[in-house]
């Protein structure tokens, strides 16, 4: 195990009926005005707007509205809402959304106390250190952005999708309620799975060895997709939706990264340039790129593919061939959950595979923890993903 | 799965040569005063002492010193140091050592700002809702103090041995370093051990559902397990050592008792009385009072004992016989690892068993939460246990 800070402050207020909590926090905070970001109008739709402005108004805050964030969030919106937050004189912003909400509140709440363009940040000019506080009320469990100081933002003029991460960026206090998941489409738990346990196999395959954090990533593994099974035959069950949504927090959290080696976090960087360029889900792209990926790399720790395939997915055989079996095991159960798993099944040409790679090394930093990719690797991967 | 607030500040520092920081994170805190508590004298022998008051030098931080907290610790101990922290006027508490240690630290924390006699929040006369910053050390993983706002303390007059919970008791900043560990006598591993289970037993037992919950402590409890057995044939596993202590930490750190109902908690009533009349070590009386508290209750909730049966021993029998043969499972494992089982075992005379069902009830408060025990019940336990 490696040596590592666990240190997360986040208030996290899960369950039935707390949203109505939300005035009463940021009143305690001391805080009086804010701008509330939102995406495309669900949450007019599923009463969680009603009820998260009813409790504004009885802790006597008053807001600012932006709406209009799209999954992939894009840097023009965040331009704009500094723009309105720094004119408005907000004193923090509350993201009512799924993860592209809260990340776009996080850039933004960056943004207005720094005199520059936030994106400096995001390609390594800026080191984030302050920003106003966030409040979140999520709406959507995939990205975990709800208990983590991570923000991810698109830049749709150069077609960069990059991270930024900071102490100073983690929400002072998280509203989950489960219920209000019901009325998602399908495909976005799926792909909300796919994303947390995305998160959860980019530590767990870092090359690290620690006991503890295998143990718990596996649980949390089994209970999202045990979880997921259920909420496609009934979107309504709500244990269902409460075990995932915990899961999912639980899976970016900190929790299974303690003691690891920072993760590997090809599979998501190569995923963020699928995102950037043909604007799929990133959910999506996780469930193309990520079995491609361990086709690719098992060899440099088998034991540790092997034990993946034994503690998720049962499988019996031994060896090598228990290790191909785990990730052949795990593409069937992606593909009968309704993911996509190849760039065909998203319509993207094999001829784009060179631009892909250009993309993914354009922010020019190293690639991979488990085996540093160059850019034949990530060719083969794409390959292999095709 | 039930509602629920997670919200945890300690900063966690985890790993080898991590005590050296302490006199750094006092100093950011701006701190410059404060009363150092420490057991009898073993983190003279293993260095622990000398990295500390080095690295509380270099930070510029002064120290008054207190020696002599034991196992199971004494009210009269932790007024004592009161006195001194005021009359030294220190700014925070730093305990040095193990559960008793940071406990007393925390309850010394808590003393020094209350006007009155501080066992009145153990009996419920006093809310605590302000403290001295606390500090920690930990040189043995077991209760989980290090990232809770827990503590417990024996009024030695009384012989009462309770608990008092407070957000303001969590520790600031806790350091733990497994090497240092190395040292401990094998049956303080393994009594670390039985605490660290009975913790996350407390709430899978406590009659709530939730599958995340249950995977999670199913995969702290066999990490454990795997661990101890390591640790006790070779003591010096830094592997076995840092998976045990991490595991210990989040076994009391509210990621097992989030979405539970509060945790069942009669076991440690009951053991509690044991240490308290007879001075046993906190993990031999969980030892011998959990199988027998859960042959008393198993039907109460059959499902739950019959999984943890499974999942945590491999059980293949069903039904029934699968949850009476977990229990007989776990109580082998606890007396391989050479805990004691039953009351016999620690020289308890039977004619004592109605006392300590008085000293368990001494206190009032209803007992348990999976089953309300009455003193029949508690009688029949301790009849089990013998």
């Amino acid at each position: 195990m490696e040596n590592f800070v666990f240190h997360n402050e986040t208030k996290l207020i899960f369950g039935k009926g707390t949203i109505e909590k939300i005035g009463e926090e940021i009143k305690v905070a001391g805080l009086k005005k804010v701008l509330m970001l939102c995406g495309s109008g669900s949450i007019k739709k599923n009463g969680v707007y009603d009820l998260a402005t009813e409790s504004l108004k009885k802790g006597q805050i008053s807001w600012v509205e932006v709406w209009g964030i799209k999954p992939n969030p894009v840097l023009s919106k965040v331009h704009e809402a500094v723009e309105i937050a720094r004119k408005e004189k907000v004193e923090a912003i509350l993201g009512i959304g799924g993860g592209s909400v809260i990340d776009s509140a996080k850039a933004v709440a960056a943004g207005v106390v720094y005199a520059g363009d936030i994106w400096d940040a995001f390609v390594g000019k800026y080191k984030v250190e302050k920003a106003l506080p966030v409040f979140a009320i999520l709406t959507i469990s995939a990205t975990g952005t709800e208990m983590n100081g991570n923000a991810v933002i698109t830049n749709e003029k150069t077609q960069e999708k990059l991270a930024v991460s900071s102490k100073a960026l983690y929400p002072k206090v998280s509203i989950i309620d489960p219920s209000v998941q019901a009325s998602l489409p399908k495909e976005q738990t799926v792909y909300g799975a796919v994303d947390a346990i995305a998160h959860i196999l980019e530590y767990y395959f870092d090359g690290s060895d620690a006991l503890a954090q295998d143990e718990l990533s596996e649980a949390l593994i089994r209970t999202i997709m045990v979880c997921t099974e259920k909420l496609l035959n009934d979107p309504n069950d709500y244990e269902a939706r409460a075990n995932f949504a915990w899961s999912a927090t639980l899976a970016l959290n900190g929790l299974t990264a303690a003691g690891r080696r920072g993760g590997d976090w090809a599979c998501h960087r190569i995923e963020h340039s699928l995102s950037a360029i043909y604007d799929i889900a990133h959910g999506a792209g996780l469930a193309i790129v990520f079995p491609a990926w361990m086709k690719h790399v098992w060899r440099q720790k088998p034991q540790q593919f092997i034990r993946f395939a034994k503690k998720v997915f049962s499988i019996t055989s031994d060896g090598e061939t228990a290790a191909l079996d785990g990730i052949e095991a795990f593409k069937s159960w992606l593909r009968r959950m309704g993911a996509p798993v190849s760039l065909r099944d998203v319509n993207i040409p094999s001829s784009d595979l060179d631009k892909i790679v250009e993309n993914v090394f354009r922010s020019g930093r190293t690639l991979g923890q488990l085996k540093k990719l160059d850019r034949s690797d990530v060719k083969k991967i794409l390959e292999l993903a095709f």
